[in-house]
């Protein structure tokens, strides 16, 4: 059994949590084991399954990651789309494009704790494409 | 084909391998060309694939990412649960929580030098469940 | 239906595409719908996937990991290889081992921008090896 489809995100920098819309295609996929994957079609936001109870945690990996990858690095030679633009291809290469989850029982085997989310790393909001493939039977 | 299980660890801060233990599930699995899919159920815990030959590189890998992640930085608001509580966090988010490793010939086609390991980013000493998927034929 | 093959790529240091070649292997397998899924067998090189259109992105990436992660840090204790290698090990372990991505009526359903790359950790040509699974239907 495997179905594929395509999740659409409207982001704004941080983390934009996913996962009731993973948990529901996995659901509507009619899979009761197997894995599902996910799949982010961009280079300047990222894929990333952490914690989900307190939203401090969200802040400062944020908080954490645009200092460790400053906008406008005077590094940076890539500049002409913006200073948010090569810093966000650097953070995407840290963090994750593809990201897979085991399906036991009909449901994604997340921990008690772990939550999906889109990383955007540009300013503003963005609309971002995630696919999604389950396979299992 | 398709196999499912669980492998509990009990890890220490660092790099704790699991090859023998991944190995071994995809032996009892029965695949022979198909792939072992590993997910690791927390957030402050990771997965890496590294060299397992030169136990230096473990300790210089965990050096590292303790200088460039520090427990308790200033700019953590995170900070209920300990000084090593967000840095674990952020330490996960930088490696992984999901890997594909094929199987051919009934094994992991791990290269020569490399191992897998859960990367405990917490003080003392944890449980940690890692979910261990074979599919193939 | 299931296709297991290797990719041997003679790279320099900085990000080396593979694009094409997986996209043959794509096509080689005859999967119409499923998954690709990529590893490559070293610890001292690994996987990425970026923009593929302007130069200047891939040359910041790597400019920017060589500061992040710098040959011959005085942390490192692992020196015997010369001071590129241990680098490696981290810049590997901050990015990726295993890659997948769906397919979608026979091809790669990779974003508009992006492209498949080896990331080279050492310096020097290397030949690295990375296996492609494709399987579906």
């Amino acid at each position: 059994m495997r179905a594929s489809s395509s999740l659409s995100v409207t982001t704004r920098r941080g983390l934009n949590e996913i996962t009731a819309e993973v948990a529901r295609k996995v659901a509507q996929s009619g899979v009761r084991a197997g894995l599902a994957t996910l799949f982010i079609r961009h280079t300047s936001a990222s894929l990333l399954i952490q914690e989900n109870a307190d939203p401090s945690v969200r802040r400062d990996l944020e908080a954490f990651l645009s200092r460790l990858v400053p906008d406008g690095d005077p590094l940076f030679t890539h500049v002409d789309e913006g200073d948010d633009d090569m810093s966000a291809h650097m953070k995407t290469a840290l963090t994750r494009t593809s990201e897979q989850i085991p399906v036991v029982d009909g449901r994604l085997a997340l921990g008690t704790w772990q939550g999906i989310y889109v990383w955007e790393h540009r300013l503003g909001s963005h609309r971002r494409e995630v696919l999604v493939h389950v396979s299992g039977e």
